[in-house]
């Protein structure tokens, strides 16, 4: 349990006081406060928080009967005296990533609130409560998928049969066996179908269409679909990108596939585009991150190894974002002194200290400006 | 567009007030001003956000993989110096029906967040962002279901192939296409297995055994739900529930089924459980809220008709209730002077005065008290 603030009795006695100087202190309290370092669990100040319908299509029969459907689902969030640019919070497996740790603590909706962004977090279509899609949806469930999804998400190893093995120093609680049953219902099904990474970036850039120029959050899966957003509409402001797997190349700078010293499997690197369509990525700020236990060499472990082999593609492409004149850069948080991370930093242990590097280049990078112009939903 | 209230420069002036007095503030902002009729448009302090998976189960094969999977999913905000119970909101079609109107204004989220009520909103297993089930999953998209929703929600008819007409005097903006281009993208699919009701009503036992009593707020398919968790755990302090459908009556009360005047459907009153059971329902204050357009005899129109033959049910659900020494209530939103009300009274222009007739209950069942001990998650 966090601790919880209770002010008790003081309350009735001072409501009173004229509006302007509640909001004043309020925005206060969020804004500059929160950058500050203050202390984590004051109250967030919300000046509007709701959710909406985005893009989409009709269909329609000959009888004349229609339906609405495709569309994504968006919540989202505004802090008193908010930042120009909105976080749209762009989830790959589900938007707990975004909304809160497995044991409790602020995830980045949280933290970013606190820091003064408009926070958008954001079901594509077909996925969650976005799931009025035009086509027919089949979930079949994968009896060990929380193995895989250890796995993959580099907490460590758990064999078929055997316990989980967490990695040593791995920020996570490991002998609270209800962080791991959180993580592990974590997820809610995905739409993995190639075709889904220029409808997923049409359907945001309806959503930009809709709430203004914003700056993409991405993770894993979503990554790439960032990369097809940001080459389609102008809105993309910047990106942040934790742990993207494929990419888009221009022609000719395609990587060569690598294949999984683990077990084979040939780790595709993505697709090439026209340079045309390319240079569009080197006019926004770009950072990607990425966490631990990322080997230097050929592992046998699948999921660091696939982690190393997706480093590869995403250092190429941020080279040939920077050939270009282009803003992309790479940071491996063991480099920054993050230790024990994983493939889901944003709600690791330190995933404060994580969100502090993403702050930090929003900063850098004049993204975190109370100036821009914005027509929010 | 809504107002949105800009406090500009004054903010950075007065962040350094003592934290002690800024939450005094915080709190009485939200909590009794809200409750005397202030700015609605003022800010919502929330002192706790986040979100979890509750419930659920593991299943195995025999290679030792397992798969966590039929959680729910909870979404939920605490306001400042918060109310002691909880209100579990539970939706039917959408979650959407809690979080946010149409054309942009408070949905029953914000609204009680700001008379100082815990809100949870909740995704039930193998819905929204509870996807990830223990079962396969099958959606598929049924062009037509505009028009059926148009009816069913009772904003007027929509014949195929033609225009959709608004029944005179509609608590909705009509003359707006995008409130009803956000209307007919509000559902995602639902779970509409019978067995589903005990299966839902555990899952919301699993959270109340995690969250604390709470009461319950049900919409249309959720209500049976509710009524099956009241009996199935002593944590249900009250339930307010909008146009349920489906009941549950003692042995040999069942009402008999009616068919529909419109379709020559048969609309099933529900089931008959044990004397005991049903005594579980007396012992909790119950408010059944049916809005307008609902015919005093026989109608063709389908919607219209539905709902009057479930008031019928409703009513000998309350009777079976009452005449045990219970407390259920029925309020017809005509019969207090509120007209034009649909299906989706929460999200009607005049759904702050729905509202407050919720908020009326709560206070007189005493289900308001700042008393209550809990333990939020």
């Amino acid at each position: 349990m966090q601790f919880r603030f209770r002010p008790g009795t003081i309350a009735t006695s001072s409501f009173a006081l004229a509006p302007i100087v509640i909001a004043a202190v309020l925005s206060g309290l969020t804004g500059e406060a929160a950058l500050a370092g203050g202390n984590k669990r004051q109250p967030i100040v919300i000046e509007d928080q709701g959710a909406f319908a985005f893009g989409g299509t009709s269909i329609s029969n000959a009888a004349g009967g229609t339906l609405h459907c495709d569309h994504g689902y968006a919540q989202y969030n505004i802090p008193a005296n908010e930042r120009g640019l909105p976080l749209v919070m762009w989830h790959s497996a589900s938007s707990i990533t975004w909304e809160h740790t497995p044991d409790g603590r602020d995830a980045f909706q949280q933290i970013f609130l606190r820091k003064g962004f408009p926070v958008y977090i954001i079901d594509l279509p077909r996925q969650g409560k976005a799931g009025w899609g035009c086509t027919p949806l089949n979930y079949t469930p994968e009896i060990g998928r929380d193995q895989a999804t250890f796995e993959s998400w580099r907490f460590g190893l758990w064999p078929l049969g055997g316990e989980p093995n967490f990695f040593p120093g791995v920020q996570a609680p490991t002998r609270d066996p209800k962080w791991l049953d959180q993580m592990l219902r974590a997820r809610y099904p995905e739409d993995n179908n190639p075709d889904a990474d220029q409808f997923e970036a049409d359907s945001v850039t309806a959503l930009l269409n809709k709430i203004g120029s914003s700056v993409l959050v991405t993770h894993s899966g979503s990554g790439v679909r960032g990369w097809v957003t940001a080459m389609t509409s102008p809105k993309v402001k910047g990106i942040v990108s934790f742990e993207p797997s494929v990419f888009r190349f221009p022609e000719g700078e395609l990587p060569a596939p690598i294949a999984s010293a683990a077990n084979g499997q040939i780790i595709p690197p993505g697709s090439e585009v026209s340079e045309a369509e390319f240079r569009r990525l080197t006019r926004i700020p770009i950072q990607i991150i990425v966490g631990d236990y990322v080997p230097d060499g050929p592992s046998t472990l699948a999921g660091p190894e696939r982690r190393r082999i997706t480093v590869i593609y995403a250092k190429a492409f941020i080279k040939a974002i920077n050939d270009r004149g282009g803003d992309a850069e790479f940071v491996e948080l063991p480099k920054k002194g993050l230790r024990g991370n994983t493939h889901l930093m944003m709600l690791d242990l330190n995933n404060d200290k994580v969100a502090e590097i993403m702050a930090d280049f929003l900063k850098r990078k004049r993204l975190d400006k109370r100036s821009h112009p914005q027509g929010h939903f």
